[in-house]
């Protein structure tokens, strides 16, 4: 007999009968608000051709690396996957096959986000009642699958009916937001916008990024050869990007390293830079400085700016050589941001029309130095828990660490950053189920008023993202 | 309608109703002990001058950091809030409206523990039933300001009414202390001793070291432009302090680093740090240098050493010119006591007259440094949470990381570094209801028996102060 | 009158009522497994020779850091617990004075794993129904003593009363396991392994590193002057050890530093360094290629290889001068794995006879660093909370951390890396409860459903030990 699947209503609220009570007192007030997803990588052509997706396999397992990673971790090769190799290396073709490793390994998730949402999915979106395993995958395979080719399951029905307000992907500035455009022009009332993200043409240790500099120029009619075309070229770019309804950039850097050089010292780097030959210093230098002028340029066009900083990509050598980027290899470091920092700080810190969003995977850094930073400097605000963070435990500890240094008014709602589409609103929704139990534990505590936690649960669920990120 | 105040009697204990019952019952044990705050700030001219303060704004906002830099994080201008400037920028002057601003702002200070001791001091110490909010300003700011001109209401009579035992202020080796003899020679019964605080003569990059020790010469009648006559003032000036009732050195450096330099190599670097000209490196080694010192002169003289590393001060450069020290933008660092401390501990670990508290605000350092070594050195003990780390969940994480490895009795009760003077019965009082909370959970996870709790609550609310800071 | 020892059949669960009576019902599945202690430090001798041990004093304290450091910590010589010096300085003689000694101080552990495992080891190996204190000091001390003469408190009688399945000590290769064999040959059936632990012949910095590789050479009938000779003494010495059962490895190095040098540069480092002259940064290098060394001999024997990083080790000088190694002054530091292990993983990560099983003192890891690592590469499986963090808060922090990412499927199941025999059922008992009270949580708050629960209760107890230390 196949165990059933039901989620629970009150699933990820203290055991505690006060706590929960007043969660779920809260909860109800946040449930269906709107989601604001203003960071996030799905994919913007889904919007513009809303055709259907091809399948399981191929929407729930091949682009998750969440998924995908603890697989992998537990011994199958990432070509039993069905992921695509740089060679021609042996690959999976058979999706149900994939569907089945994935099935019968279903119990390596447990205590995991991944199960949760993924769970969520198939209840909520699918309204299977039975839990996946060896003997159901089938019918998972089958049913899913039906449902794919039907109008209801389309990306843009599914927006709608997931009440998405705003969603966010991601872009690089030699993108040309063709999609975008599409979806303005399309009469379709969903608003999908894009994020400038410019490491491309700004991280020197990016693969091809030479090219990406002189393609840069070409899109903006700019001379990316001098520094002073390189800057004009973001400036038209952003301008751009812009024009299209994008409210914020985002930079994914190694380090929370800022800098300011002078003009002869920053165009000298950059000629460096541009030739290929930076050494490893020179790159983070100019990772650093550019850090600056994008607070500058947020400075002046009102762009809300987001770091990422702290992750050493693609770890593992042989699976990134054989697969490439994003498999599921990146792994955390220690993140320092009181004194990396401050070069930006210096030049922008006090500038009221800057907002810089913080993200972190060295939890350590919370209490430690973003809490006390966000706490002082008016352009700065803290990102929600992110990746490896945006779990139960990781929502708990931010709020825990953040919260009495940082206030929550200082913080910015959550964000999916995600590239699994259907599990957006699932990842909503444990957001706020744990903000909502945080508040009721405050309450319970007497640490804060009932009608403040109200007011705060629709803060942090919706008017917050909304405000700091300007949608 | 204004919304009612009204502290819950079992505020910050656990909802839990077997752990609530247990902690009232431990905090029936210690919630009129008397106050020992044996560090912190506040201004001894209060209690030898015993003049009414001014009002409620000069009294509660403007010298509160933790107050202000939360209305500043979210773009109010410290100007707008009658902080003093250096230069001529025009601050506000009109008290009752920065007030105003104030009470717009209360929501700001949700979930944190300033929000908890502005209530505790607006319910307990004034008798307000309504929250402060802008309908009710003006109402607190007019009969908080008529309390404060009545007898009641002056320092020495808030002193008493709060039972403090003793409390601590902290000053410069070049402070004449004048104050505190003039309290001592008062007939006042209020016990109010200084720290002696050698930092201005300690560390080359504080401003005006250069002319601080000459003046240190001077004071003492010692030749400071030599080592050993600069060691000579240090004894000499401690001797002054202690006879005065001072028990305790404090030392805000910003690393933990020691060190111990052969004489010659000493004499050489004093001779660079004085002429003003010290390079960073050098700055760093003569601090490290000198708190290995001042623990030789602890073990002579009895004084407790205190040590308070990891802060990168005054961050935010263009407050710091405009405004000087101590405005909120002291953003900590990672803290390294290992491999720092080792050299002091070389010298003088194991000598059992030598008693040296640490602090912290990388609480990284808890589980993984600080509780390992208090844990075994018989001089080290584990000063309480600290600085941003004074608050519910950073008293809650300082005793679940330290207890099992360094126990109770190597902690050294609470102190709350404060100088709001009117929070100190709110501190402490929080203080005693988390640990008394902590206590309650190991009761009734069959940790710990009740007659132990309840031994060990007194201990942490009094005795160990009382014994580590002999007091 | 003496306080009642009496242990609470729900301690250390949840007093939560919900999640209490879930642990509960999932610890009855678990408590009664055999004991699998795949890591530790307790003596062969004892089970080869089968000899009473000597008293109270002899067994529960002079042999136990933990339980001396904290006497030590709060001013008690080692030499009044009679620990061994190793000059000729006065070392109390009288163990009944020292069992007083502790009894005196044992308000002292409240809080600490310590005095948990020791009020277990009292209550049920010994029968003790009345605490221990000063009154009830000689009462204890004889009856222990005699206890331990009889033939119930030998060594074999305890390792099968104890339900022990396998137990690991950890032995250098120098040593020719004469203690294991004899056990083996004897016809007992208790099974008692050893692990290969080469930091003798592989720390450059270990006392006497040059005479050992010396002897390594000697015992091997390798020459050991050169690095090819040096590495197949390596293998032989592992086979041996694999001969007598022995299927894991176990590396203790100052930090997680791992290297490949190509063959000419290690031939030049390892004649540095069995020359006895290496550099600090020498000595890290050759452990660092070591490392990796051995996970390339793992792949060909098969042997689990541990990873102990991040102590400094003997901190406290005067102590280390006066009593030697394992005095309780090892002082954790923090810790690097994701630069660190990469030329390892580089080399070997991918590689499907791989099992790597790492340990961290810095719990700041496990979520940014260790999680990631090990929900991603197939050959790295996350050991339980060690040394330290080997305590209730400790193991919770570990599940809270590492869960959400990693999963449980690469973690290893608990090892108590004692050398306190007695308390071996004491510390698996723990981390079943703390286990099963983590699961409970996850039942209670929805985030598991209570089948899945018992099936990982079992797994974390013992099946996945079984399976990872291939036992």
């Amino acid at each position: 007999m196949i165990k059933k699947l039901a989620l629970h209503p009150d699933r990820l609220f203290s055991s505690n009968v006060n706590i929960r009570k007043v969660a779920r007192s809260l909860y109800q007030v946040v449930k269906d608000l709107p989601i604001l997803s203003p960071h996030g990588h799905t994919d913007p052509s889904w919007f513009s051709e809303n055709k259907a997706f091809k399948n399981a396999t191929d929407l729930l397992i091949k682009p998750d690396h969440y998924v995908f990673r603890m697989l992998y971790s537990q011994g199958i090769p990432l070509e039993d996957l069905g992921i695509q190799t740089a060679g021609d290396n042996k690959v999976e073709k058979d999706d149900r096959k994939i569907w089945h490793t994935f099935a019968r390994h279903y119990y390596l998730y447990r205590g995991t986000p991944s199960r949760m949402w993924l769970d969520m999915v198939f209840s909520e979106v699918f309204g299977f009642d039975l839990v996946l395993c060896e003997k159901s995958a089938d019918d998972y395979y089958d049913k899913i699958n039906a449902a794919l080719v039907t109008d209801a399951f389309k990306p843009r029905a599914l927006f709608e009916r997931f009440n998405i307000e705003v969603l966010s992907t991601t872009e690089s500035p030699l993108n040309d937001l063709a999609h975008h455009l599409a979806i303005n022009a399309s009469g379709w009332r969903g608003r999908v916008i894009s994020a400038y993200r410019p490491d491309p043409v700004i991280d020197p240790d990016f693969v091809g990024f030479v090219s990406a500099i002189r393609r840069f120029g070409e899109i903006t009619n700019e001379d990316t050869s001098t520094f002073c075309g390189y800057l004009s070229a973001h400036r038209k770019r952003r301008d751009y990007f812009k024009s299209t309804g994008v409210t914020a950039t985002d930079h994914g850097h190694p380090t929370a390293q800022t800098a300011y050089l002078d003009r002869q010292a920053i165009e000298t780097l950059y000629a460096t830079v541009i030739s290929g030959l930076a050494s490893p210093q020179e790159a983070e230098l100019f990772r650093a400085h550019m850090l600056t002028e994008m607070a500058g340029m947020s400075i002046e066009d009102g762009l809300v700016m987001q770091l990422h900083p702290g992750v050493f990509r693609n770890h593992n050598q042989a699976i990134f050589e054989r697969f490439g980027y994003d498999k599921g290899a990146d792994i955390p470091v220690q993140t320092h941001f009181t004194e990396q920092l401050k070069p930006l700080l210096d030049k922008y810190g006090v500038n009221p029309n800057l907002t810089l969003i913080l993200f972190t995977l060295d939890e350590t850094s919370y209490a430690r130095e973003l809490a006390p930073l966000a706490g002082h400097y008016p352009c700065l605000r803290l990102g929600p828990p992110w990746w490896f963070n945006d779990s139960p435990e990781g929502m708990r500890r931010f709020r825990q660490q953040t919260t009495e240094t940082a206030g929550f008014y200082n913080t910015v709602g959550f964000n999916d950053d995600t590239r699994a589409f259907l599990s957006i609103p699932a990842r909503h929704d444990m957001a706020r189920r744990m903000d909502c139990n945080w508040l009721a534990e405050l309450v319970c505590e007497h640490r804060l008023d009932i009608d403040e936690a109200e007011e705060l649960a629709i803060d942090l669920s919706y008017r917050l993202a909304k405000k700091v990120y300007k949608l």
